[in-house]
């Protein structure tokens, strides 16, 4: 295979993945970020936008109790085609800020991957274990042209939204055994449709949710098209009129085969701990701990200075007021407010404490300094330093070089079943007993011959 | 209102559009124009591509014969929801390339505009002067948002993929009655999911049918979701992280506004007389009009220059020996030739005659050179000028300044109907005597209380 065709080379690695080329620790980390995900997508009951989204998927199929679908619409039980099941799923799956990123490309595989495979699974009928290792596909595609794009696509891109559309293609096209010619024209399809701009943060809009509902419907959708014989450009990643030469200016070509089938970037993924923006979270654990070392009370600390890279502060620095939950999980000063407090920034942290007077003031003492080796290390490694200046005049410094959730600070299968278990108690998306049964299913999900509903019967 | 929110001001406009503010030569222009895309949009039955994606929109919708659709699949005589309709009659319209073009914005109006329009009316049960408005402002708002973003979008993105986004959710947003803000909040959707790269050119692969199907869809989605409450950014076009931002380093806010009201750029809106890309149009033109005043067979000519603009070389340069019918209308050797040796450039011409032996040797004796005139003045006006250089070593030159189909030739209704009735002839899409009736209801919607299906029983 000649190496300057990258795109290629990529598509035939992604079309040709077996269970036996993946280490046995990555094929069971794709589970615990499996389970992860199922949380996240269950989290997303009753939230505004994610409840508009799918009433749309519902509305936009024919399907009913009496005709019905092939794939499942988790949170209201329902079912439609693949399609439209993956874009109501992917909407819910990053409403509550808990599903993972992988540091390196800033990117959210799990929301644009999991609904995308898991929807064609269930249509297909495919085992457990084709259904992890498209899904795995799907992670090594999209972190790498997440990684391709780089940082200047990042500052006005959702990487999320863009990349995203190839980690489903991906994850699909394997599920469909799409050959390397055909999984390539699936990137064509898939790369020609990316899209997902930041502007949506300075109102607090709802684009997160569609960003997410976008790729991965789009990105199935060309991994079906590219079944049928629909073509692609051939370098829709690096060509001359393609992906980078549009939304980059210091796009890295060799990033998109980097170690290809030796490194595994799933296993480089991060679980979210704490329910808000990736970006507070260094601060926050080391606020937390210096707080935890030295006995501090919030009413301890006069003020916080949080060093930071350059991407917290764009991401992070137009939100001063949050009005909203979700605007106030982007805001630096709410999350180490809400730590500070409550040792803890979970969904019902935010839900119940965001607005209130210590909260808001304590908020109003953190400031965020753009630190040079904090931004030298990002976006391989999310460094936390803070500051924290207690009242009798004392400066104490804090500093984590894993925040808890990266790879080397993880999460045990315990911690992830009790933050699914969590999350749909939060959202009320699911029962403890249906919770239970659906985490179980999916962490035996490697001996299913089929996949099936989790939650609703077929 | 403050003119500083442009985005705004846009919204605002085809949010409160109503049939009085229009002089009624474009509302019967607006008529012209939708008869000229029924014919594109039953011209592409039978194409690979438009196949493809009609199979996968049924496919991924529950509909079926017993259980109907509210808005109808052209080509295939079935019916789905407004949004699969849409993508699927979006990806007919564009496929043999007779669809409308306004020169200024370079974008194709029709493609993206009328089949969501039409889906929603069939849907909601809208009335034919509804409707009329709701395109007309598809159309305002998709030029201006294209002649925005200007020629240095248009060099790496296809225009009609990107600003459609916004045309679609601009007539179906009108539709569904969005008021002002509400349809700021469509815009913010749909120019959050703005896609289309012209990579997929030099593979003539499928993308084009592709990009209309998004931006068709993706924009008629934006607007129900606003309906329903989902929000957007409030400066998606203009904003510091929005689409112009992205995507463009040329744009100019102040296109966004340009006389909105007093300005209709429908009206500026051309016909395609060739079935070929819009950039041989003037040169065929010019040959046509030389070779008709000196009674000139093939022949007789040794060889043709012609001198065109730079967007003419960037697309139609990659094409040399064309291989594919599609392809060949993106060769304006092929396209000369055509109309050197049957006076016209059709559907039919096309398919019968690219690969003939004198079609190609005529093909090679053409060449392209850049023009400063020619050049200056595009992309507002888009000049024909050729050297004919004649056996017995003589040169005749051509020119024309409006190319037939511009505004200022344009067709009759007589020739609309007729071409139309020869892109149903063509691709068999459908019988004279459905194209007879259909046409007719559509030359009279105006009169329609309710739009209803065109070529089915509903």
């Amino acid at each position: 295979m000649p190496t300057s065709h990258l795109s290629k080379e990529l598509a035939t690695f992604a079309s040709q993945l077996t269970i036996e080329d993946i280490p046995k620790a990555v094929i069971d980390r794709a589970e615990d970020l499996l389970v992860d995900w199922f949380g996240s997508a269950i989290a997303g009951k009753g939230a505004r936008p994610v409840e508009i989204m799918t009433q749309f998927a519902q509305q936009m199929g024919g399907f009913s109790t009496d005709h019905l679908g092939s794939a499942e619409i988790l949170i209201h039980r329902t079912s439609s085609s693949p399609f439209l099941a993956a874009l109501a799923n992917a909407a819910a799956s990053h409403v509550a800020e808990q599903d993972d990123v992988h540091n390196g490309s800033v990117f959210h595989p799990a929301t644009v991957v999991f609904p995308a495979a898991l929807a064609t699974a269930q249509t297909i009928g495919a085992s457990g274990e084709d259904f992890l290792v498209a899904a795995i596909a799907g992670y090594e595609v999209g972190i790498r042209v997440g990684e391709f794009l780089g940082r200047s696509h990042y500052k006005t891109f959702h990487t999320t939204g863009t990349a995203g559309t190839l980690a489903a293609a991906a994850a699909v096209g394997h599920l469909l055994k799409l050959n390397p010619d055909q999984m390539l024209h699936a990137f064509g399809s898939a790369g020609t449709q990316s899209a997902g701009l930041w502007e949506f943060l300075r109102d607090a809009a709802d684009s997160k949710q569609l960003h997410t509902a976008h790729a991965s419907a789009t990105g199935l959708m060309s991994a079906y098209l590219a079944q049928a014989g629909f073509t692609g450009a051939q370098h829709i990643l690096e060509g001359k009129q393609g992906l980078a030469a549009g939304m980059s200016s210091d796009a890295d070509p060799s990033k998109l085969v980097d170690r290809l089938g030796s490194r595994w970037a799933l296993a480089e993924t991060s679980f979210k701990y704490h329910a808000s923006c990736r970006h507070t979270h260094p601060a926050a654990d080391a606020l937390l701990q210096v707080m935890l070392k030295h006995d501090l009370k919030p009413s301890d600390i006069a003020k916080v200075e949080t060093l930071v890279h350059q991407g917290a502060l764009d991401v992070l620095g137009p939100v001063v007021d949050p009005t909203t939950v979700h605007q106030s999980k982007f805001s630096m000063g709410t999350v180490l407010a809400l730590v500070a407090h409550y040792k803890f920034a979970g969904l019902q942290e935010f839900d119940q404490h965001f607005r209130d007077v210590e909260v808001c003031a304590f908020r109003d003492q953190v400031t965020m300094t753009l630190d040079p080796e904090v931004d030298s290390a990002y976006p391989q490694r999310w460094i936390g330093k803070v500051k924290v200046h207690l009242k009798d005049g004392s400066v104490l410094e804090g500093r984590v070089d894993e925040p808890k959730g990266d790879p080397g600070n993880t999460l045990s299968r315990t911690e992830i079943t009790d933050k699914a278990m969590r999350l749909a108690a939060f959202s009320g998306g699911a029962t403890p007993a249906e919770m239970t049964l659906a985490i179980n299913t999916l962490w035996n999900i490697r001996k299913q011959v089929k996949i099936q509903f989790l939650l609703s019967s077929h």
